[in-house]
């Protein structure tokens, strides 16, 4: 359990990033809020939540070895105080998805679609977390955060189009986009 | 959700399953029970609840789609009428384990192990469902369900024994070998 994080996100009226838009890019929307929270931990009491996301922070599922060493050399950590700008991108694949064999999606994830390459392009730009959330019966399958400095706005968007336009989102049937500053 | 199912094993009073024996191969115990019920749903409100573990059947984490479809056309369903015997093993992983990538990880399991080829040696006798429960927060990473004919008691004796004798179980911190019976 030591290296599992256990992560909400909290939408609402508090919280540390303000919710500069939220935008259905497929499937069943998530409601409006103004304010969201990043809790690091299980436990929260809140009021005003208009919805809640969790997920942990878990093990690598098809980067390589080669792959993981290239991403962490060039990753940033989350929270550089010039980075005022955040996405939170939860998405759900389709129950086709879910059914493929491990080589079979790994290959779509980086020998069709190049998502290792995508993302490294992004680097050192925007920091990212991925959390994990299909087991513990959560609406969405992954929520993946981002970070980076308003003048890598434009690095961040050419990452999303790029990955919305590969063979793996054909797979994804649920996706909303939420674009988040720092005050 | 609809590819994902919620089980949980609860041991005390009552159940379809007699524990017949339950012994700690490595790591911290489990207590004692007398019976095991299978739970598969995630409601259950019990007396006389000795302990209950959890986990959810999810996606293929290392099985390739040639190696999916060879066990899926010898692998026998649970719950037939001769198969009489069963055995309940949670088994966690330790963090070396976890921190490697999917590749190398997917070396020890089937180049390294054989673990594959060792299942399907046990095929068709011992039917087998595995539940992951890593990312649940729960003490064990995964818990596999076995069912086999008294006949067959050695076939999956053989299973269980080569597979304890491989590195990828040099990374296994716990594991409890529970052995049931159907009354």
């Amino acid at each position: 359990m030591s290296s599992l994080s256990y992560v909400q996100f909290v939408a609402g009226a508090t919280g540390g990033w303000a919710i500069d838009s939220l935008r259905t890019v497929v499937g069943e929307p998530l409601p409006a809020a103004s304010r969201l929270a990043v809790v690091e931990s299980a436990g929260t009491s809140g009021i005003d939540v208009v919805w809640r996301l969790a997920g942990v922070v878990s093990s690598e599922r098809y980067v390589t070895a080669a792959e993981r060493d290239e991403l962490r050399a060039r990753q940033p950590l989350l929270g550089r105080s010039d980075a005022d700008r955040a996405a939170l991108i939860p998405i759900r694949k389709n129950d086709a998805w879910w059914s493929l064999a491990q080589d079979e999606r790994r290959a779509i994830f980086q020998k069709r679609s190049g998502h290792v390459t995508t993302g490294l392009r992004a680097l050192p730009a925007v920091a990212r977390r991925l959390h994990h959330c299909r087991d513990l019966g959560e609406p969405f399958d992954f929520l993946t955060w981002f970070e980076y400095a308003q003048a890598d706005a434009g690095v961040f968007e050419e990452l999303v189009q790029t990955l919305r336009q590969t063979e793996e989102w054909a797979y994804v049937d649920r996706e909303i986009d939420i674009r988040l500053s720092r005050s």
